[in-house]
């Protein structure tokens, strides 16, 4: 088998390994596409040393197959098309304790705090496995986790099909927020500078449109009489960003926060205030957001394909995470594992 | 009849004016006692002469009784003890129309938007009256409009038996929310620089603890378990306050944001993200909150009497205001004026 193996800041290896056989309530599953997520690219610049402990296999969005059955596991099969829910929780922190598994403390999220998902074979406990159909593509199958990412944040928006929603922000997570708040039946307007962003997202048929040349407020004012739009989403990660999320919102609107700010950034607490908005953190999911985003990529409901700018061989996986880092023209890059045991 | 009409920055006048009888819908009110509150300060200070239009009577924490019933009112009799709700809704913004009234976008408020409660006779419309208990003496009656803000911030947090909650910011709405959350069942910290306000929430049985000597989020943490607060309440309009509000929550707690914060604040967004905190803002009240903070007060849950510092003569309105200024020694001051028109 192969693994890309993460050495030190902007120093990936492939290695050749032997795989590691699934003990008692283990499945080992071939894979076949990883995807490549800002996380990903976090870790790869070094930002994230202390939790991942290199040198350390990384990735954690993925598609694969049953390989090989674990003692005690019941319900798979060789050769079955499953996803991972690349999470584990401790079951004893104070956010375990709430019912709030999917944020506990002591989290061991898979491709950071262990081995991840950028090997072509990978051993994983089966209570983290998620089937899926025998009729979905596999390289489309490798964006469920950032779908479920997706589904949970739409789900902590409380979006309806009254609602006005905005999304700032239109990388992979802010496009398919997007499509999902659309499938709940909201209007939606993404607000993205690139412009390979933004063709991307009118070509899966998301309104969106340039923070430089446009009046963000005063557009979103004109298409709810004045009111102001019901939910926003900041997935940009920029001051900017949330100051447009903070000033978009009706009376009550919520914001959700799903980009990652490693600084405090101001926010006008008198406009939170004055409206009565409501701020709400969301981060990863859970498992009805998994099952749920199988679905709705199944269905076709997010067009996942359309996401996909690119699929390479593991062999390219540090020019891929190049070419993600400088960051024109390119969604979603997957690497395919299918080939690389030959 | 006498008033107090703020003139201009630190500048109030007690001036000598004619009744105003009701109109049609209206009732004449004989104000017994009157509150000074933050807002009135603020307006002391001439940071909201556009709001105001001075000169102008300011003033919107009264209690009195009815003097002059208006045609058409019913239900009224003179000499009935009353407070005033002092905000007056529009009924056609945006929030109005999502049944958000009491943060409509047109607000008339009493006080600052048009004339207020601080003269012997204020006429104002009855559909704003509140009726008071007989045996409820009007000096606590005083009281009722600053308990339905700490009412509705309670119920914004959602607050419950269950819960630790932290107050951050012991003035007057501070003390308030605290009382209220005790009641609601919840065990209770409230933080607060000043040892006065500390000694007066103390003397209402509320734990309270100075930051300046105190590891707020180590007491808290110790307090719950290593867990952390389910609910606070930022209250003390301070950047340093703001930080220990975000710092002390548990995964999936609530801050509300009761305080005004002119300038946007740096907020640790990443805390929000990765524990999915709430935050809330908290504005005003609704007509329930009202109804609810008069049961508070009449049945001693609110220990009105113990929150009052001062009650002092109209005559010697500016220096109370200058007193409260300097912050030292008072928490909630009243004008008396029933022997204004002697
Ligand atoms: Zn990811
Ligand atoms: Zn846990
Ligand atoms: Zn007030
Ligand atoms: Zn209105």
């Amino acid at each position: 088998m192969k693994a890309v193996v993460y050495r030190s800041a902007r120093h990936l290896e492939v290695q050749r390994r032997a795989p590691e056989p699934p003990g008692p309530g283990q499945l080992r599953i071939a894979v076949a596409y990883t995807g490549i997520c800002g996380t990903d690219l976090h870790v790869y610049h070094g930002d994230m040393d202390a939790r991942v402990g290199p040198p350390a296999v990384i990735g954690h969005e993925m598609s694969g197959r049953v390989a090989e059955v674990g003692a005690g596991v019941t319900g798979y099969a060789v050769g079955q098309p499953v996803t991972v829910m690349p999470t584990r929780f401790c079951g004893r922190c104070a956010a375990c304790r709430r019912g709030d598994a999917h944020v506990c403390h002591a989290m061991d999220f898979l491709g950071v705090d262990s081995p991840g998902a950028m090997q072509s074979s990978w051993t994983v406990p089966a209570d983290l496995v998620v089937p899926l159909p025998d009729d979905l593509p596999l390289d489309r199958a490798a964006l469920v986790e950032p779908v479920a990412v997706a589904v949970h944040d739409v789900r902590r928006g409380r979006v309806t099909d009254a609602d006005q929603v905005v999304v700032v922000g239109g990388g992979p997570v802010g496009v398919l927020v997007a499509t999902v708040a659309r499938h709940r039946g909201a209007r939606v307007l993404l607000v993205e500078p690139d412009p390979f962003r933004r063709s991307v997202a009118a070509g899966v048929g998301i309104d969106a449109v340039d923070p430089a040349g446009t009046d963000v407020v005063a557009l979103v004012d004109g298409r709810t009489d004045g009111a102001g739009a019901d939910v926003a989403f900041e997935v940009s990660g920029s001051a900017a960003g949330v100051g447009t999320a903070v000033d978009v919102l009706t009376t009550r609107g919520r914001l959700v926060m799903v980009a990652i700010h490693p600084q405090p950034r101001p926010v006008n607490l008198h406009r939170i205030f004055w409206r009565e908005l409501e701020l709400l953190g969301a981060r990863l999911y859970q498992r009805e957001d998994m099952v749920e985003a199988v679905r709705l990529v199944a269905s076709g409901v997010v067009p996942a394909g359309q996401l996909i700018s690119r699929v390479v061989p593991v062999e390219a996986a540090a020019s891929a995470f190049t070419a993600l880092e400088e960051g024109g023209g390119v969604l979603k890059v997957l690497l395919d594992w299918q080939e690389a045991d030959r």
